[in-house]
């Protein structure tokens, strides 16, 4: 037989999964529109040209390839990959909608990529990713509203002690020419610079000289890209003559400003941070937590990408924020709402007979109208027991009882089962009333009785 | 330069296109949750074995195959496939957690399927499905809430010329035997009966013939599969011996009874509803509307396809939505609420000059904790006339505007854009005072000035 595990490196969501994540994703899609970000979905696979020669060497390897259909799948021959991240799906889009989409295009994307990687413990080949990027303007209060915006995501889902860094692309490289190393080696100096956390500052050094960097260099640079932040420090570091640093300071300064202006929170300048992906040509930015090695997301400046397909520069700014890693920080700290992980449904009905089965679906008919989630124990015919136990399994408030007697008498016997008790109430007025004690259960949960969504 | 169009069959879903989609996506998933059906989603892609096998020879060849990674590459070896229905995923996830999932698992599942079909008109190769199924009980209450859980959320929708044909897969066997038609001949039988519509009764009869049905069978098949639903009429046609005929009849006769008590609306028994798909093995169904060919969605109860992977049958039924369809139909007959196809955003803030940026920025975030969608206008210094344009292009009902001489009156100039109306408003209240007037807007569409949402 077949295994029945998901492929490696894909996750089934049962349930209470999907509740999860739709929690995070209706709060990001909520906060994102409040920032003037518009909802825009790419299909799940591209034509591969799209997608060849965007992500480097390593990339390339990493897609995802779809055999062509019919007669060509004996060759081998592919014409369409998986998406491998959003912003080149964007910059097509840019270039295929220009004069339809607004100029200054804010847009937010989350959906799925797939990347075709080794799975391990936390690497997946199919996550998702929440994506907000601004087009067409260089203005810094592009940065700004993005950071304040990833800031208000990551404070509104419960988050108090994410850290924010920034960086400036020029900036790292006035830095690198202040410490001796040559334009040509910039590139593989941020590859060892990048380590420090997992090496430490000798770590550095070493890997530095073997990249064929300059003791004195190396070591100039360790010290460049040690320490606080503080304006005075960095300026004191950079090349007397160096007008582009200076400005570029400034400029990421600005940014900060303005950002914290604009509600942003914890916001750190570190001339360290690097960030791997070449296309980015100004501001850098990642945020983190302490208890989660790598980041919760990261975004930048690149106003080259999208003429990559547009055949004319449009800047462009942006951040991707990675679900799974919020997922697992929330689930570790128990930062999700009670009703997220809470019941399901509200009531559960059962009928005692065959004959009951009409009233038993008229009442969930009811039931339902007064916006309550109502599921039928679809088995009749004295199984009470069985009832009660599948409801007590499914931790349903409230079971509704339709039985002979109950019909006779009008009456419907309603058990509360985490209070273990049971009543009987008119069948008129009984949706009404356990709509009422789900509600108050639901505002007041600390109230009596079944509260649903927090009975554990 | 590569062509910047999506891939063949697939499209781009600009901010318009997935408000609608989230629009009847919010409905048909709050109606399910009402049911009691609970959220599941499956990875994109499948092991290969996962699917091959299981859609026919047909749909087989229409599967999307992926590259195994690596150094399989040159040899064209797949190993993954892509999603092409949200069942076989369903029968999979029962085989793998039937222990933790509850004993009657009601699950929806909104997602998107695959299929190398050759692209055409209303044809695509990515489609979104919407699927409910109830596994685990035999009883007809499950096809009886699985009816009135499609119709409501038709209903709520905004449907209400929908028709929901039934039939019972063991009803057309036995009508088939009644007309003569032997028992190897049933399937081809039901493909020609399926073209009533497109071939008439004539070509019916015709294609029976060729199918190697007798000249008298075929002729019988035509008069036995016409004519109305009644249960009379159709008790007349069956066999006399024929009990399990009879009690077939009954049996559906019965869930269209319990479905009228959880409130199915428009139901029809429609004997010549054959619907391809060979795993149903009991009660089928289709829902349509008028101006549309084809369905907007079917399904049946399908007590064998878990047992394929699980080694053990289980019962199961459910109900697959096409939302491509319902979408089609909803735009071309205006049913979208005026909000979804509306504005994006509700204020849009302009500086003056750059120094009244960072009061642009607080302003933003006032306005924002007040819930309204903000955007600013990027570029300041001067440029009103292209910000009050840009304004309107976007249709957003208000433009605030920060200039030297409202800062030092402590004031806002808010442009009603909509009404040619400008006023100054003291900064501390403005906040306020717009979200009041974007309130009232919504809540009374037909007020004077600005309306969100309603302006064309």
């Amino acid at each position: 037989m077949t295994s029945t595990k998901p492929p490696g490196g894909t996750r089934d969501f049962l349930p209470e999964d999907v509740r999860r994540r739709e929690h995070v994703v209706g709060v990001i899609r909520s906060v994102y529109e409040r920032y003037g970000f518009e909802p825009l979905e790419t299909p799940a696979f591209e034509n591969i040209e799209t997608l060849l020669g965007k992500y480097g060497e390593e990339g390339n390897k990493l897609i995802f390839k779809i055999l062509r259909r019919g007669e060509h799948e004996g060759t081998g021959d592919v014409d369409l990959a998986l998406r491998y991240d959003l912003t080149v799906p964007l910059a097509r889009v840019m270039a295929q909608y220009r004069s339809v989409l607004p100029r200054f295009f804010k847009r937010y994307q989350i959906q799925p990529v797939w990347r075709a990687d080794r799975p391990a413990r936390g690497r997946f080949r199919e996550f998702y990713q929440c994506d907000i990027d601004a087009i067409g303007s260089t203005s810094p209060v592009v940065e700004a509203e993005i950071l304040a915006a990833v800031s208000d995501v990551l404070s509104t889902l419960g988050f108090d002690d994410f850290v924010i860094r920034l960086n400036h692309r020029r900036l790292l490289a006035s830095l690198l020419r202040a410490s001796g190393v040559p334009d040509s080696l910039h590139e593989s100096a941020l590859v060892a610079i990048d380590k420090r956390d997992k090496i430490g500052a000798d770590g550095v050094r070493a890997e530095l000289v073997t990249r064929g960097i300059s003791d004195l260099a190396a070591a100039r640079c360790v010290s460049v890209f040690e320490g606080g932040g503080g304006e005075a420090a960095i300026r004191a570091k950079l090349l007397p003559g160096d007008n582009d640093g200076h400005a570029t300071l400034s400029e990421i300064l600005t940014i900060m400003e303005l950002a914290t202006a604009a509600g942003a929170q914890s916001m750190v300048l570190d001339t360290s941070l690097a960030r791997g992906l070449s296309y980015y040509t100004g501001a850098i930015m990642e945020v983190a937590v302490p208890d989660l090695a790598g980041s919760l997301g990261g975004g930048g400046r690149y106003d080259n990408l999208v003429g990559m397909f547009l055949g004319r520069d449009v800047p462009a700014c942006g951040f991707s924020l990675g679900m799974e890693r919020i997922i697992v920080v929330m689930t570790e700290r128990g930062m999700f709402p009670p009703a997220v992980s809470g019941v399901a449904v509200d009531v559960m009905i059962a009928f005692m007979n065959d004959d009951l089965r009409a009233d038993a679906l008229r009442l969930a008919t009811e039931c339902r109208k007064q916006r309550l989630r109502v599921e039928l124990f679809p088995e009749g015919g004295r199984k009470l027991d069985k009832a009660l136990k599948y409801a007590g399994s499914r931790r349903v408030p409230f079971l509704a009882i339709l039985g002979e007697d109950e019909r006779a008498k009008g009456e419907v016997a309603i058990r509360d089962l985490a209070a273990r008790h049971q009543e009987s109430v008119s069948r008129a007025v009984a949706p009404g009333w356990m709509a009422a004690r789900v509600e108050r259960a639901r505002t007041d949960p600390g109230a009596a009785g079944a509260a649903p969504g927090v009975q554990d």
